[in-house]
């Protein structure tokens, strides 16, 4: 397996576009994305677990009931959430790709993202679905990427290449998420593609088996978004034949995921910093995921790394009420990054660390936590980013 | 039941101080407060669940095993945890006071609230603990409550004169807390007296019951300390006679616990407004406390709060993820201030209203978010406070 270039339509068989068709006031800011499948593929997701749910989820669960489908349409600068006709506007815009591109409604996943419960009509996609569809391209991930970017500042896009079944296979996919996130079961809006064969529940067991490591263990602000949703189409065109073993499959999909969630991590709203908190030696693997994660979800913690203020405490501290089953008087805590690696805490308690070193460490934009319970085996990794003024500024006055 | 002015010394047969003994740099910060009962009292105590507990916790806990205790002593600057010697410095606060006061170590409550995993010594209780028992005094609460505090921009004090028993009894206290503030069981240092007499068994009865609904239902950033402590001393120096109907009592301490949490909540770590959510209308009390108190932590909340931004789609989905059980096609919510009141969401759905008037109402210091949610009869509130530049900056460098 290795990276390539692209995303969204690396693998055979996608072509995407991302055009401005009026949901956001900028004209400059393309804010509709349609990827589309030469073949009806194999079709899995995951939804957000928040009871409060997008409309666009309700009709993407009624779709992708027969694990099949060939499209997805998206649109950023409104949610489609907590409002009257939400699920109407969204089978309007699966019922508007049928109209310009023959691919069955039914067979359409949509996604909406944006602000929560404010009011949204279809007028926008009636009058540019024609052009949107126009511009469909194999070279189109990347305007599609950047039409589903809301305070994201960087687009996101992974691609690899393996082996299986004796032919060459590719998956790409692209990401947005920022904000509002804390994902359960899964996180705004990532949408994969792979040219391999892969059967619909296979496709749906490792993808809700890598959400689990992946897209879970992210979090940005704690807040589990009403719309999250990750959506992979396996269209077959690699030619592979379908198998029992899609190990390569599964490796491919946790990469590419996982260097999605990285990328979200680090543009977390406001972040400067990717934090990656890896705890090793727990007792079981729901102690190690609930301590990573309780580490980069603190504030406190969060606003340290801001400081690059080398406050260990805070994160025993962390670990200390995530419901872990730890014992605090064996963990060992170290910092890396690339200015180098520094224990800081030893079996529970301080030990004499030089600041300057740890002030040099701190500085760097991406810093692991590495947390050593000597208690077990399992293992986990969650990431992260720092709190800082930028999030307050854009989260004060995001709706006005 | 009447509030009246004073605090940890308001009732009958208290003395305390705060002197400055050299715990904290600046020598105008007083960084020790000690409060003495004229007699043996009954005493209960709540404390952290976190798992990572600071060494005067465990000190705290077998001095009062017997339910009984005669003395408080508490510094700020160092938490005395995640040290090799933390229990033995505890243990030799508490031997300091006995030396000079005469009352027995085994009788004194010591807690420690600052930096954690910091190098702590004797030194400066041996040094300062002659001049810190001289200073003791029936109105020296005010310099308990200032040598307590730590990030606090203001003291925390209040108290109750209430009947019991046929006889006028008073109950003051004194809290600190502005970070590292969501209490699970108890908060981050808050001393109450009474001068009721109230069997031990009863007052941690009372105790456990109050801290439910009041500290437990507090969060500045989400971060459940290491050395939460609520303790109670009652000396029974009204002369009421010891009775199986505390209700008044109860009554007072809810009062002057919710009090200090209000106070808590509005001088969290760079906040400029207290939130007060309250759900009413909830299917059962575990699902009211959850929703109430998921919206006063969200961060996405907090940041439209500080912004003025009348987001209340974020509430929605910070309900939505609570775990509370609600069907959120019923929850209405309003926002109320001195400047009004404004319904902003029926039914789970938006509402027209004016920008303007959200805007008068959300830019006062004190803020209401009523939740109703049309599916029972239990409800509950929960306090917090707006997450403003301020935060990150205090957290950002605190330790250095």
């Amino acid at each position: 397996m290795q990276f390539i270039d692209g995303g969204i339509t690396a693998a055979k068989g996608y072509k995407a576009a991302g055009e401005h068709l009026g949901i956001r006031k900028n004209p400059g800011k393309r804010d509709v994305a349609l990827i589309v499948s030469e073949t009806v593929a194999s079709a899995a997701c995951c939804y957000t677990q928040n009871l409060v749910k997008g409309a666009p989820l309700t009709v993407t669960k009624r779709h992708l009931a027969n694990g099949a489908a060939q499209a997805i349409v998206c649109n950023s600068g409104n949610a489609n959430t907590c409002n009257d006709n939400g699920v109407e506007i969204a089978e309007g815009m699966c019922a508007l790709v049928e109209k310009h591109t023959g691919i069955k409604a039914n067979d359409v996943v949509v996604a909406s993202t944006g602000v929560i419960g404010q009011p949204m009509t279809l007028q926008p996609f009636i009058d540019g679905m024609d052009a949107l569809c126009a511009a469909l391209e194999p070279s189109g991930g990347h305007h599609a990427t950047q039409a589903i970017m809301t305070t994201d500042t960087v687009p996101k896009e992974a691609a690899v290449q393996f082996e299986m079944g004796g032919k060459l296979c590719t998956l790409g996919g692209m990401a947005k998420g920022s904000g509002m996130i804390h994902p359960n079961m899964a996180t705004m809006l990532c949408f994969l593609t792979t040219d391999a064969a892969v059967a619909p529940e296979a496709l749906q067991e490792t993808l809700s088996d890598t959400v689990k490591d992946t897209f879970n263990m992210l979090s940005v602000d704690g807040d589990t978004s009403t719309n999250d949703m990750v959506a992979v189409l396996a269209n077959g065109m690699a030619g592979n034949a379908v198998t029992d073993d899609i190990a390569p499959f599964q490796a491919a999909l946790r990469a590419v995921c996982e260097k999605l969630c990285r990328m979200m991590a680090k543009d977390g709203e406001g972040a400067t910093k990717l934090i990656t908190c890896t705890v090793t030696g727990a007792k079981d693997e729901a102690s190690a995921k609930a301590a990573a994660k309780s580490v980069i979800c603190s504030s406190l913690v969060k606003s340290a790394f801001f400081g690059a203020d080398a406050n260990w405490g805070r994160m025993l501290c962390a670990i200390g009420y995530s419901g872990a089953e730890v014992d605090v008087e064996k963990i060992d805590v170290r910092f890396r990054s690339k200015a180098g690696l520094l224990a800081v805490c030893k079996a529970g308690r301080s030990i004499p660390f030089d600041e300057a070193v740890a002030s040099d460490i701190l500085r760097e934009d991406e810093i692991d936590v590495l947390v050593q319970c000597q208690d077990g085996k399992a293992e986990a990794t969650a990431w992260g980013c720092d709190l800082t003024y930028d999030y307050v500024r854009i989260n004060g006055d995001y709706r006005t």
